[in-house]
This record gives structure tokens, sequence and C-alpha cells, in this order.
């Protein structure tokens, strides 16, 4: 089988397909150097406040649930960071307070009411703007070091090069069939199963039977340091809602600290100085020591994103098989996907995934 | 001679010196990657409102004026972006006002007054903000696009090591002589005179018989570039005074802005995320559009600082001159620096410098 994409889902799937008994070979010119490079790595089907649609959260959940297996089987899984946090939701005026509520009125049971005094006793830098927080237990792991294991456990059979086109299947075979990609070199490598994964990528790739709907949406990202001073700088993930915007402060080990994430539906590829300081303005107006840290990355992405924000997932012809279009949520349901994958190579029909078909657009 | 450091002001004394028929050597293990790498070269001896002291803003005046010869000599000066600037001073509160009249009672006949309907007309991306408008007409550099032809010109004149220490004369010499450098290898550079311009390296530079009192005032500037629709951005530099709080947009012809400059007396070398905060709050202020900028670079840079914020310019030593401490004026005041230290080898005596005399503290 060929892998199209070395994403967080790429790798996934790859990986998945190897451990499962599969002759694979993943294709990327220059693996997690996509989205995945920008991504804060937090597995939060709670507090994704945009989670709305009934069959994304159920997936999110089930994905969340399959992590912790799906790195067991991964060597060098142990180091990716992954972890239970501890998310303290934050609202600084009252339609950010009603937002807190939203989310758990939808997760009965799953959202604790925290006082401001408790919440301070937390996180000793929260500031004087905040008006109400809860707190949520979910994960994370870290996307970068996730997306080298993975690499690493794939080694040799990840070849890096550009995926130019799909082979079509002889003119006697199934209508869309395709047997294999062609690189930019003008070789060809022929799979029983093409897995196209290659994000945004998918939707000009020569030789797909259909269009792929995806559209970028920008993410800017920060990734600063908190000097020696103010470390631990948080001891949990942040997330907050900044009259009607929201941010997220993940702090890690190291005392590096991501704060995210945009979503541009409009502008360039690059870095966008309005997002950054809107990232910092928010940030800021809940934790005024995030003024002291030292600025050591912006980063911008584009995410592939459906009409539906739901992901492409599932099989598109005879040989072929797509898995696109998570948009901010690749590193969640990768796990996910890898399984939905390993199935349908298989011939079974994961149940979870049914409302993905790439089909369902057209 | 050996001329110790890099930055503008030791690239533009080995070119005066080699200019005037000196056998110079200019000694730097990285030429321009400090504070001249960070630096914006606006050449403003009237909005830089801070130039308070008499002696400074003579100085500045002086080396404004110096600058259309000293490039002409310059090999590619002509390519270093030296141009004539309208700069447009803004100020968006009473207080903003008030101190933009006071840079106009400083300087009579030199800042227009401006209404802001002339000001909306000559850059049609103010903000509805802006309560007050100057102009004036001042000068600006492209630093780096300078230190590189500086560099080109100077060719094998430079040596890039870094040097250890300071020759003593011999014990019957004058107290305190010096007569050339050491390396960092071991080697030697003999001469009969060393300019030590090297910067907050100046500070601990072993052999110096003084220690000039400098410290780090760190900086953060930011490049961006304005997308195709946005073109040009504006068609001069901005300073505004926001609040309190000082900003300035550089705009260049190939479509980048420099946005800059923070002034920190605390904090790390790294950029600071409140610095950038700060310059992107204050810029969209008085520019909305700022925020539709990508953000190409966040630099930071310490600058060195004395006690009065004037340069510390002149004989240290038989055998030693020095040139630093020259903060945020570096680019500034280098032709007049240049024009300083070959005229103090030649054992004259150059009056506008007679303020920065390095022993003025001790």
């Amino acid at each position: 089988m060929v892998v199209v994409g070395g994403g967080v889902v790429g790798l996934a799937i790859a990986w998945e397909l190897v451990r499962s008994g599969r002759d694979v070979r993943l294709v990327d010119p220059e693996p997690a150097s996509g989205a995945t490079h920008a991504a804060a790595g937090m597995i939060a089907p709670i507090s994704e406040q945009r989670l709305t649609e009934p069959a994304l959260h159920a997936a999110a959940e089930a994905s969340a649930a399959a992590y912790p297996a799906f790195l067991d089987g991964v060597p060098g899984g142990g180091g990716c960071g992954f972890e239970g946090v501890d998310t303290l939701l934050l609202a600084v005026d009252d339609a950010d307070r009603r937002a807190l509520d939203d989310i758990a009125a939808r997760h009965p049971g799953e959202v604790e009411q925290v006082g401001l005094r408790e919440a301070r006793r937390l996180e000793p830098l929260l500031g004087p703007r905040v008006v109400a927080a809860r707190r949520v237990q979910e994960h994370r792991v870290d996307p970068r070091a996730l997306a080298a294991a993975l690499q690493g456990a794939l080694a040799d059979r990840v070849v890096r090069a550009r995926v130019v086109g799909l082979l079509p299947a002889d003119a006697d075979a199934d209508a869309g069939a395709v047997t294999g990609v062609r690189l930019a070199d003008g070789t060809t490598i022929c799979a029983d199963e093409v897995v196209v994964a290659s994000g945004l990528g998918a939707a000009d790739l020569p030789g797909m039977p259909f269009a792929p709907p995806l559209r970028p949406v920008h993410g800017d990202i920060l990734r600063l340091e908190a000097p020696a001073g103010l470390r631990p700088f948080l001891t949990r993930t942040v997330r907050a809602h900044v009259r009607g915007s929201r941010v997220y402060l993940v702090p890690r080990l190291d005392g590096t600290v991501v704060i995210g994430a945009t979503q541009r539906e409009h502008g360039g590829a690059g870095v966008s100085a309005g997002g950054v300081y809107e990232l910092l303005r928010d940030a800021v107006a809940v934790i005024p020591a995030v003024a002291e840290l030292t600025l050591l990355e912006t980063t911008a992405r584009p995410r592939p994103v459906t009409p539906d924000n739901a992901p492409l997932l599932g099989r598109a012809a005879p040989g072929l098989l797509v898995a696109t279009g998570f948009g901010r949520h690749g590193v969640m349901l990768a796990p996910l996907a890898a399984q939905a994958v390993a199935q349908l190579a298989e011939g079974r029909t994961p149940s979870l995934a049914d409302p993905f078909r790439p089909d369902r657009f057209s």
C-alpha cells in the first residue's frame, strides 16, 4: 500500500498498516512540515467548543480514548508527551461566561465549576479580568515528537518524494480505479491500495476521481519560553474566551508555552500580524505575565477544511482510500483515521467513519 | 590601525580610515549581526524626541548632514536606500498631542502642522483614533544594505575573528598604552592605533584601561510585508505617540514595513512577547490595516547605552580610541563617528565629539 502525505494523519495510517502486516510506503517530500508542525496537540473533545456536530464529537471521543493503545504500539511513543491534562476554561465577560456554561451543558458531569479564588490558587498568574472558570480533564500530546516517533518507526518506508499523480487502472478495470502513484522524478510505485492523506494537496492531485471540497483555513500559533524566574509558568492548559474570541495556552515541562490559534478563512499563507496581535492580546488579558515571555517562534499553516468541517475518510474508488479534511483536529483524530483505514483496507466498514464518507458532498 | 567590532559604527570608521589612506583591519567574528541587524535606519534628529541633550542633538544634525557625502565615497553606497523622507507624526490622545507640540516647539520652522483631513489624504490607511498630525523632513537608510556595502568595500580588510584582549605596551611606555589586539586563536595583530567599536563588548574587553559604563537596552523590532492588494502600504514614515508609548512604521519600496522599536532595560536578550504585543497594538491603533500584514521577522538586540545616553567617542589611552555607547543612534551617528575617529587618528580634536569624551564619567 502507498500512503500519500506525511502529516500526522498519514504517518499514523502508515504505521497502523505496518502494524497490521501490510507492505507500506509513505510518500512525502517533507513529512510533518504542514499543519502538524504548527499544531499544539490538545486532545480536547470537550473543550473544543466548535465540535457541535454529533458525529464529529463521537469520533473525537473515540479517538481520544484510542490514543494510549495507539501510542503503546509506536516505538518511542512514550516520549511523545501524551498525558492527561487538567484544562482550566476561563471567561472575561458575561458572554464568555455563557460560552463556558454552554460547554458545561453539553457535557453534563464532565465540566467542573471552579470558584475564582480556587482558580487563582490553581494558577497564581491568573489576571484580574477573569470572571469565571471551569475545569475539565482532557489529554494532550506533542505533535512534533509524535511525528518524529512515527517517522522513526516507519524508517525507510518513508519515501521523500513528491507524488504528481495517481496511476489509473487499465481501461477494462473499474471506473476510477487506482493502481499506484507517479512521482515527480517520473518513477511509479504500484500498489493494491493508495491512501491519499495529503491534506490540501488532495484537492489538486491529478488522477483523483473526484475533487475533494477542501478550503484552507489558516492558523497562526506562537511558541514562547518562560524566563527562569517565572517557572513553572502555568501548571495546566488554559483555554480562555476573551470577549468572544478564543485563545489557549499550553505549558510544557521544558518551560516553553504554546499559544494558539487563529482561524483565518482569508489572508495569505504567512504569519498574520493581526493574528499574532490577537493571540497576544487575549493571552495577556487572562495571564498578564505572558508579556514577560520570550517569543521563540511564530508559525502559520493552512488547515484542510471541508464544507461541514468534518473529515473526508473512506473509500473513493477501487484501490483508493481518502483521509483528509481534518482541519483543526488532525492530531486528535489520527488514531481514529489509522484504525478506519486499516479496517477499510481489510474490506470492513468502520462505523464511526461512516458520516465522513468522501462522496457525501456529491 | 585595527578596528574592533563590525557593527555599522565600526564599519563606517574602518571605511573612513581606508579612505584617508590608512592600513586598516576590522576584526569581528560576525559583522553586522548585532544592533545594526535590528535597526530600522531612520536618520531622524528632529522627530527622535528623546534627543534632548543639546550636544547629542547637534551631533545628530551634523551626522545626518554628513550622510550623503559619506555614502558617495562607499562603493555601492547608492544602493543603501538613503533618501529624504516625509515623516508623519501622529497622536491619539491629548497627552500625545502635547508631545508633538513639544517637538515642534524645540524645532521652530521644521515641524509642519497637518490637518487630519490632509493627513488622511497623505496616508489613506490612517485610522479613526488619530487626533493630531505633524510633518517633518528627515532621512533614512537601509542599515543591512549599508553594512553589506561597507563590508564589500572593506573586502579582505575584514578579519572574521574574535578579539580576546588588547595588547599592552612595554612597561616603560605610557600607562595604559595599547599596541594591538590578541585574537581567540592566540595570534596577535599589532597596530599603532586600536579603535574599540564593539558595542557592549567594549565593557568586558580585557586590557581596556577603564571600564566603559555601558548597559544593554534591549529592543524588539518587526519586519512585515504588505499583501499585493495593500501596496503601497504607506508612502512615508509614520511615527506615532499612542497613549504615551511610541511606535514607528517605516515602509520600504519592496513592500516590506519595519515596525519598531521597544526599549527594555530589563528582561532577556530574546524577543519579548510583551514588546511584540505593544508594537502591534500601537501600530494597529494608528494604522488598523497593519493587522493585514504578514509578519516576516521578529528581532531583538541589546543596544549599548551609557548613563547620559550619549556615546563614548574619543581617545582612551595612547594607541586606543573608543567608539561605543551609541544606543539607538548608531546608524544615524556612524558618519560622525567615522569622521571623529579619522581626525583623532591624525592628532586633531573633533569639536562635536568633545562632549562624548570616554573619561567623562570617571
